[in-house]
Order: structure tokens, then C-alpha cells, then sequence
């Protein structure tokens, strides 16, 4: 048995309390400022709102007043806000966690400087640590393909928890691992990290085909557009891959659950893919994001601002070549210059042998 | 312009046809014996009855007694059969086709020897073909991620033709390529036509999820199986990759159309994903062949049957290992042994570092 504490109460965390939970662990939701209505929920009837799912009995909701409570003296602690929150939280766990305790980041996403030299968010949390409880605490993190919705109701899932030392992911691994949440441990941190945050990137491509098919008003036809998703697709997995190289990662990496099976599973729905579907529509992004999705988070947009942004910069220093990266050179002349969807086909696929 | 003729008048041939003809070539479709009905229909109405669209105008149909006339002057013949009909083909093209006319393999499959030793389809042509016949023409064959339909009605499709030699390659893609039929070449042959051929095998299990949900009552649910079957495409890509490995061909190719976009595309729908929805149900996999999906063409199980039977061999030889492909080998074991659903999520992911 270990106690367990998240900070930030989302989906993905609170769904991270139902194997933690059943394992019989200690396992304590700290809300964030913005989590008042969620940890007051879950006080007062167990429901975590947004997931529309009761927690296991046991698991118990704090409000941030009380995060030292909850955070000092558990085992493992989850650095679970989204990627807009993630400055914030390393403000807060450096002043928070103790030597000895293994925090595991489920936030998604990079951070990049002014010369484009990108960084995973485990780095950028720990950049706010003293040194020297950085050294003490240990570094890891969760990814692959995951809906926080179908781990909470026991849909089979697999991850990989990625950190520094093998040890302690399997540690921490064996605290959630149950029959229906599956998890394996890597030390290539970085590029399931890379992984992770880059298929956020082509999953609100994946949502250009529906978009289209509306606009023309196809999209209760016979045949659809699954050619054009699938070759997206394709190139976004080439891109994903060169990503992790880039970073210094294992290129294997993005074959598994944290590459290919977590873009898939992003594609397949939700909130970017959606974004990206008026845009096919022929919406201009900056209306789609000032109006049809005003105060929506979205990471995957959030990730192209970044990772797109960096790609000049990169280039301009010789790092990476001019015809490298396409897709997401594209996806961000759609999403910072409002660029309309004509999809640069020719610059796809282009190191074929 | 140029002389295109199709051996088998299925859909993908078909659909070919709408490129090929709108770029000024003369093409015609020959029937197989199980292609009468559907030539009938196109020579009187234009109507390919299964497409359910009307060809393009100068598209001209023959039965199967007219194929030497139509093939004769042909500058690129295609190959359209389904894998079933690989062999007949064969002996057909042997004795129709003739020196520098170029063969494009439409027809996605394998074939295996007793002691496992696999062959891509253009291998298996070309062994019926005289050999002096065979060194006279060119091998070629089209990968990518396309649904015959959506071809024909001018959705953007992203393809690769593989083949010996890029100049043939190029000089047949220029023939089909349009401002929606985006066509690439390579000369990693064995890779890509190994990447199609797997690529069905994972399709089958694409459907299991759906079928899972279905027994369970929740496919209505708010929270579906994408983790599931994120897990399972992520697994299949892992082996893809290495199949492509074995093959020797170019590991690279994986990533791209060939590989993953196709495979992307074909967990979209279709009947291979249907028979794998029967088996998540319970089924056992010899009643839906006989009763449920009786007398319908399922390309991926044929896949499975031939690659997944290959697997012994190639492990009791050590040409892999016993933990190599554990998807393969799983789904071989449902398909030929009525095997029931229980994934082997533990011997999934084994390589990771």
C-alpha cells in the first residue's frame, strides 16, 4: 500500500484513481484554483462532474488550501494539470514534495526556447526545483493511449510509464498495474515523452477530412474521406518518429503505445480533432478559436503553437532541413497564420527509397 | 497516352479506371469468370454494380474470351483479381502478356511455402510466367492507403508504386497520377508489398472492440474501447515493421503509406473489421465464416492464414523467436482454432528499452 496524491483533479488523474484505488492504495485529488467545483463535488457526492463517474470510496478530494496535507507524505505524486497549467505546477510541487518522493507527470505537451531547442515537461517541471531536491526526487511519467473515461470504467488500457531509472517505474507501475489497466516501463523518457506531446500535433489534422466532407455536403455519402485521414496519418507517424530522433529518443518508440497507439487513439475523437473539423470546413482558425471553440483547451493546437513555432528557428540554425516536417509546418500556418486548408501534398513522403 | 487493361473487374480496378481514363489513357477492364455480371452491367449502363458508380465514358469492358484482344497492345496491364484468384491470374497473364508491356499488381497477399519461406504476389506471377518472358517485363504494383470508392469519386488518395525499377515506375505513376490520385514510387518492393499484405492481417482485429462493447451491452456507452484498440494498432504496427524486417525489405516503409496509413484505413471498416466485430461478440471464428459472413471475400483472414501459418515454421527453423509476433500468432489461433477473445496483452510490447 502507498499513498498516492495527484495535483489537479481532471479527468486523467481522477481516472488514475480507479486502478490506484482498487489496489488498495492511499490515493488523494488536490484541485487546482480551478478545481474548486470538482474537489467540492467529489466532497459532497463522489462525482467527478466532467467525467460523470463516481470515484471509489476511499479516494479522497482536497482543496488546494490543503494540498501540504495531502502531498506531504505520499509515496508517488501525480503532476496531473494540462499543459497551460504546467508553470504553475512546478511553482507549487517545488515547494510541495520532499526528498524521496517519485512524482509521475501526466500532463502532455513542450516547451521550446526563442533558438526552437525544445524541452519534455518532466525537464520544465524540475527546472523550478532546487537543484538539489531535484536530484532527490525521481522523474517519470505516463503515456500511450489512454481516454481517461474508459480506464475509469475498466475498459482494457496500456501505457507506458517512462522515467529515468527502471526501478522506480516498476515501483510505481506495480501500485496501478490491474487486468484491465495495463502497463509497461521504459527509460527512453524523452522519446515517449516526444511521442506524446507530438500526437497531439496531428491529431487536429485528423479532423480536416470530416470538415471537408461537410462543406460539400458528403458527409452521409457512401464513400467518405478515409484515404485522405489515413495519408495524413501516414505523414503525421513520419513526422512523429523524426520528432523523437530529434530529441535524442529511441526511433522505436514510435512504433508503440507511446507513438502510433497514442495517435490513434487521439484521432479517433475529441476536442482538437473536433477544432480541426471546422477548419475543414473553411472556417479561418482564429474564428474558430475566438468563437465556435472560444475557451475550449486545446492541447493539440497548444502543441503546434509550440513545437510549429520552433520549426523556424531550427531551420534558420541548420538543426533540421527546410523540407523536414510539412505536415507540422502547415499545421501551424493554418493555426498562427490562419493558412486555409490546402493540403501540401507533393511535400509529404519525400525520403522514400 | 497510353494502353491501361485490367485482368479482374473488381472494385479497386475499377476504381482506377477514373484516373487513369481522365488523363486521356485508353482503358479497359476484362472480366474474370466471376466477373460476368458485372461486365454485362457495364457494357450496357456503364455501371460497375458493386461500386455503384457509372464509369467513366471510354472506359470499355470485355469479358473474359475478349482478354487477348484487350490486353494484347496494352502498355501496362494490371493485375485486379482478388487474392483467391492470385494463381488463375498467373496462368492467365502468362500466356496474355508480352514482352515490354509493364504488369501493376492491384492483388494484396501472401503466399508461403511449407517450411515458412514467404513470397510477395508479384513473386507468385511471375513463377508461372516462361523466364525469359518474365525478364521482358516490368513488376510493379501499387500500396497505399485507398478505398476503391473514394477513388472513384475524386477524394485526395495518397499511393506508392513499388516496383524494380524507378524509371518504369515513374513513367506507369504518370499515367494515373491526378490533382486527387497522388502517386509516389519506390524500389523497396518486398517492403512495401509486405506492409500491404500484414496490414489486413491487424484489420481483422481492429473489429474486436466493437464486438466486445456489443456483448457487453455498451456500444451506446459514453465511454467506448479506443484504448483497446489503439492497443492492438499499436502492436500491429510493431509487427508490420518487423515483418517488413524479415522480408527485407526497408523498415522505413512501415512508417509511411505502405504501412501504417494503410493499415490506418483498413481498421476503418470494411469486412475484415465486421468478422473480427462477430468474433468480440463470441463467435467463434468457423461459425461466422459459415453462417455469419458465408461466401463473402475476407482478404484478411487469408492473411492471417497464410502469415500466421508461416509463423511455426519460421520459429522451429530460429528464424524468429517464439516471443515474436504474439499478435499474429494470437489471431491465428482464433481464426484456425476457434481460439476465444482473450487478448495476450502481457506478451505484447516485450522489446521495450
Amino acid at each position: 500500500m502507498a499513498v498516492i496524491a495527484a495535483l489537479g483533479s481532471g479527468i486523467m488523474a481522477t481516472a488514475l484513481s480507479f486502478p490506484t484505488s482498487e489496489n488498495g492504495n492511499d490515493v488523494r485529488l488536490v484541485g487546482t484554483f480551478l478545481d474548486r467545483e470538482i474537489i467540492d463535488s467529489i466532497q459532497r457526492t463522489g462525482v467527478h462532474p466532467d467525467l460523470g463517474l463516481k470515484v471509489n470510496d476511499g479516494v479522497r478530494a482536497y482543496q488546494l488550501e490543503d494540498a501540504a496535507e495531502a502531498i506531504a507524505d505520499a509515496d508517488v505524486v501525480m503532476c496531473g494539470v494540462n499543459s497551460f497549467g504546467l508553470e504553475w505546477a512546478g511553482e507549487q510541487l517545488a515547494g510541495l514534495m520532499r526528498p524521496g518522493q517519485k512524482l509521475l507527470c501526466v500532463t502532455k505537451g513542450m516547451r521550446a526556447d526563442e533558438d526552437g531547442t525544445m524541452h519534455i515537461l518532466p525537464d520544465v517541471l524540475r527546472s523550478y526545483f532546487d537543484p538539489q531536491l531535484a536530484e532527490q526526487v525521481s522523474w517519470n511519467a505516463v503515456v500511450g493511449p489512454s481516454i481517461a473515461g474508459e480506464v475509469a470504467v475498466h475498459h482494457d488500457t496500456c501505457v507506458v510509464f517512462c522515467g529515468q531509472d527502471k526501478q522506480d517505474l516498476e515501483y510505481i507501475a506495480d501500485l496501478f498495474r490491474t487486468d484491465y489497466y495495463h502497463v509497461w516501463t521504459s527509460t527512453d523518457f524523452v522519446g515517449h515523452e516526444t511521442g506524446a506531446a507530438t500526437k497531439n500535433v496531428y491529431a487536429f489534422a485528423a479532423g480536416f477530412a470530416q470538415g471537408l466532407l461537410r462543406k460539400a455536403g458528403k458527409q452521409d455519402d457512401r464513400y467518405v474521406m478515409y484515404n485522405y485521414g489515413a495519408a495524413v496519418f501516414a505523414q503525421g507517424q513520419k513526422e512523429l518518429r523524426s520528432f523523437i530522433k530529434l530529441m535524442g529518443g529511441e526511433p522505436e518508440t514510435g512504433d508503440g503505445l507511446g507513438g502510433v497507439g497514442d495517435m490513434f487513439v487521439t484521432s479517433m475523437g475529441g476536442r482538437n480533432v473536433k477544432a480541426g473539423g471546422f477548419v475543414g470546413e473553411g472556417i479561418p482558425f482564429s474564428q474558430v478559436q475566438e468563437e465556435r471553440m472560444k475557451g475550449v483547451t486545446l492541447e493539440g493546437v497548444a502543441a503546434i503553437k509550440v513545437i510549429g513555432k520552433a520549426l523556424g528557428p531550427l531551420t534558420e540554425r541548420g538543426v533540421i532541413g527546410a523540407d523536414e516536417y510539412p505536415l507540422c509546418r502547415f499545421l501551424y500556418s493554418v493555426v498562427a497564420e490562419d493558412a486555409p486548408l490546402e493540403m501540401p501534398w507533393d511535400r509529404f513522403f519525400r525520403d522514400l527509397k
